[in-house]
């Protein structure tokens, strides 16, 4: 089988370390060229230790090159930056996978409300394609630029969305309550990433107005078949590397039980390779998920104030980022869906 | 200034512990007698390292030593033995500060409910005061049985008690929820306990029907002048030794605006010591509170939802109990509330 | 190709759950028998929740199914019971790889000084092979008994070795100062591994005398072609979870220099998959090499004091553990050394 | 009793912080200029979270004004600046207590050889003492600039001090392992300080040359009454955020017996409030001495090779420097030796 060609723009944060980890061992992938203005020219074991004896080397990013090479191309890049390359680079039939936040938004008004600038590219946005897989598969196969969903955003639809189609829950007064692994950040060096004071640190940031609020809900909307939903995201730091954590309150429509709730899971995830449903009444723990991509789900029905309370537990720079890519370009390019991802 | 004798009964868990820490410092009061089933008979600079060159030593719990000796004891017991020490002492005139559940709850129902057991001492209940500060100082200037918050409770009540008396927002539809360090859970020999189990690990846990709901209920039904109220609270379990953050969702009434907001609490909180009301539109961060007696309070507001977001950050074993229990015992005898606790 | 069938012999430890999660995706392995007293009769999904989906259960361990059903057994058992498996097993014709601490040393009267007890099998230990693969590799091709090396001694050894047998470095005067996460306890539910005791706390312990030690020396002595030699091992417990880093200090003999000592690893390791020598005057660092079979070794040069300054640093799960136990099955079984490592 | 005025200046490091969390409640001082260029003007609470609630600003750095308020100026500066202040405030008659390490060498040459730069002051260099307490406690008394040791040496000067002293140990061949918490990398936002560089990592570092080796060696040549010693120092980064442990090997002289280093250590430290001496055969721990201003040493004999294991363990930023400053002021203004600092 011939290999897919690949091209990873922006290699040298969390993410782009991820995808290089993961790719590495993917046994359909040849990994062609890795750019990095920061590191361009060092071979990647010298900027990566943890590649040491990898023969790569870190190129400055070159649309051309990749354009005559790859046949995939994962952006790893700042917001407003990923468009300029997604779109000479799908213009020249590279598969495009972004994992910044450009293409996620389907409305350019709430892009230019929560990115302070207008959307760079509006005109792609109707053929893009949303890529979390659980949602979109059918999508993905065919798409031509696949929008990464952001790493809170997906350990919240998972759990939400196969509820609120079936209107077991509702639409109305959802609570997101998230907590990151300080990977999340990125591999930003400023100071409330320093270890000391990020460890024996616990602390809310953002808690209303954050980036991935409009990205959940639109996607809730759409699950819900509604117009627009509005709630509430407040995403916390605390000492870890990798991981998230959501905690989800909704409310209960009539009918709903613990029983009820594990069927339309089942129903939605049988055949899902990284959902992982839990028995009912249990919590997700992100030990589980670290390192994996898988989307781990728990769910609890508090009839004291008639909440359904799930947990999505995920790995941020997995199943949040450079896994959930992967599997994406897995679906794109008809290879199993967990290939390089078990 | 005759020096207050002081009894610590179950000096060995972690709040034991933060006891011993606090108190050996304390300007007026004598440590006099502590007990351990588990260390009887031997030097407290064995079996806890930390105070090596005390020469303090551990005793098995005796009431009548205790009540020939000291002027007031604290109990750092488990739920339903605490009550057992509780009623001879406070009956012999020791005052007792109880770090245990057993008398925070006003109603033995509620306590069977949630300690499935009959309340040990139920007629005691009507004259135990509890212990937070900030919400019943006169009581305590007078009380012979002092009931010290539970740790969660603390860091919600504190934010939500202010807002909920003066109408701000609604006693209806609160979430509480929070993330504790791992000496909450005591000096618990546990595999869930373990470090590689707490370690790279976030999870939520009995997300309702915790044993710190009814009291946090309670109190916020008092705060707003109620029978009752019914909220969500879900703790989370996370990799940090000490502190707990609590972040609170709350429904915004009319005319609840940030300064409002800011209003109640300089009222509330001005002559507090302890209460620090933070910026508006800032949270919390345990990172600056553990290791005092502090409770940091954010407070913000999403027009969005038309939520007041509250957090409330506090070190569990100081303000969240043993501070505050000498905080409680400062104010009983008279003494500087800040004695020892600077 | 046919599958090895494989049975894990204790598999409730930390050893036996990275054994799982490393065999679940070895594709020339099928798992036919995982055993646990603690908790025969369980699916694993459900008392390692890690696993969610497997469908394995845990049996008590039967020894007549192993031997009826499986091609190799790995032992993750407490020494002394090991043996009475491994000695059945073996002579039945399953190949035993045991993690255990049993056949490690040669001599049964070093076994008998470190573990307080004689021998349970004596007559074994010349056949068994020492299954350190850069070291063994053609033993390891014909041995029905492997023992696993011990995850501090595999990091102290590698680096050690080739420096030994050229004479770069004198066997006198060998010091190991070792640094190892919570998991090297194993699963042990004990105070001192609670989270609140490892978090924030670095100690020494077993400053001289642990079982670790005689096996170090016997390697090492094996390495530099003498009887004996006798070296310090000073292992520190550090509040990580994975992650050995060993820092040894050796003397340096005339004619050592950092380029004669690149040249003798680059011959001993160039063809070893798994030990990655880093660039002269580094030094290792474990993050680079958890969650891998990975040995980074780094080397350093002290004029002013004569000391030749290794640091070895491994996963003391993979490496350390279950990852170097199926190396060294790929090995014995003729597949690629890499099978399921990478 | 008079107040102390006190300066601060450069205290927005972890230094500066700790310096103003122990002063603030130190009775016997006043703080009546703290200074940082890059928070000048701004209030301290707002810079500095921890300290809501404090009235404190800080200012840009002002010689004369410190002259003209201040009779004591703690210098938490990089080195090299340290020197431009000490030299006039000193003239003024502020008695200087540097943090930094521009006086701790008393060779000008060393300094240059280890901080690459001509010594900003070398005729001040006699006059100057070094702020051990415990080995210099009648020449602080008197001095008018105070070299407070750095972090590593006072973890490992404390241990080796008295054994060269009394010739139980040989200046030969000592060799200083140490693991340091990220604060001891002071507040510098670089990469590899960020959380996930640092959590789950351990690596050892600078492993000769380090700054604080000539530091350990001149400290150590003169409790051997000798002119220099040669030793291995080689520090590690581990992910906590406060604390050094120690752990040192030496050779043992003849008599040298577990029961004379007790003897030697209980000589030399019995009326030092703030050395800890464990009991024979025990390692210290970094958790029982961090937010303290505690040295705890202990200390073991193996047989087996010779050598006296000894570790010591403080808090970097307390006894390592910001709490050992504070007793070298106590000292001098003849305040009792453990203000402020229990």
């Amino acid at each position: 089988m011939k290999k897919i060609n690949v091209a990873i723009v922006g290699a040298s944060g969390y993410s782009g370390e991820e995808l290089l980890r993961l790719l590495q061992r993917h046994e359909h992938c040849e990994l062609k060229v890795i750019t990095s203005r920061q590191y361009a020219g060092q071979p990647l074991e010298k900027a990566m230790p943890r590649f040491i004896g990898s023969d790569l080397s870190f190129s400055a990013p070159d649309i051309e090159q990749i354009i005559a090479t790859c046949d995939v191309a994962f952006l790893a890049l700042p917001h407003g930056l990923a468009a300029e390359y997604a779109l000479p680079l799908a213009k020249s039939g590279v598969i495009v996978i972004d994992i910044s936040a450009d293409f996620r938004l389907k409305s350019p008004a709430r892009y230019k409300e929560y990115y302070q600038a207008d959307h760079p590219a509006p005109e792609l946005l109707s053929t893009v394609v949303y890529g979390l897989p659980e949602r979109y598969r059918a999508a993905i196969k065919n798409a031509n630029i696949i929008a990464c969903p952001g790493c809170y955003p997906t350990s919240a639809i998972l759990p939400c969305a196969p509820l609120l189609a079936t209107g077991l829950v509702s639409p109305q007064g959802i609570a997101v309550v998230s907590m990151s692994g300080v990977t999340g950040a990125g591999r930003k060096v400023d100071l409330p990433y320093l270890f000391p004071e990020c460890n024996e640190s616990l602390r809310a940031y953002k808690p209303f107005g954050h980036r991935h609020l409009p990205e959940i809900e639109q996607e809730l909307a759409f699950a819900a078949g509604i117009d627009a939903v509005n709630i509430n995201f407040i995403p916390h730091l605390v000492p870890v590397s990798r991981g998230i954590n959501s905690t989800i309150l909704l409310n209960a429509e009539s009918g709903c039980t613990l029983e009820r709730i594990a069927e339309v899971y089942h129903q939605a995830y049988d055949n899902d390779p990284f959902v992982r449903v839990l028995a009912p009444g249990s919590c997700s723990d992100t030990k589980y998920v670290t390192m994996t991509n898988f989307c781990d789900i728990g769910f609890n029905l508090d009839l004291h104030t008639g909440k359904v309370i799930l947990t999505g537990a995920i790995d941020n720079l997995t199943k949040g980022a450079s896994g959930q890519a992967i599997q994406d370009m897995n679906i794109r390019f008809g290879l199993p869906e967990t290939s390089g991802l078990l």
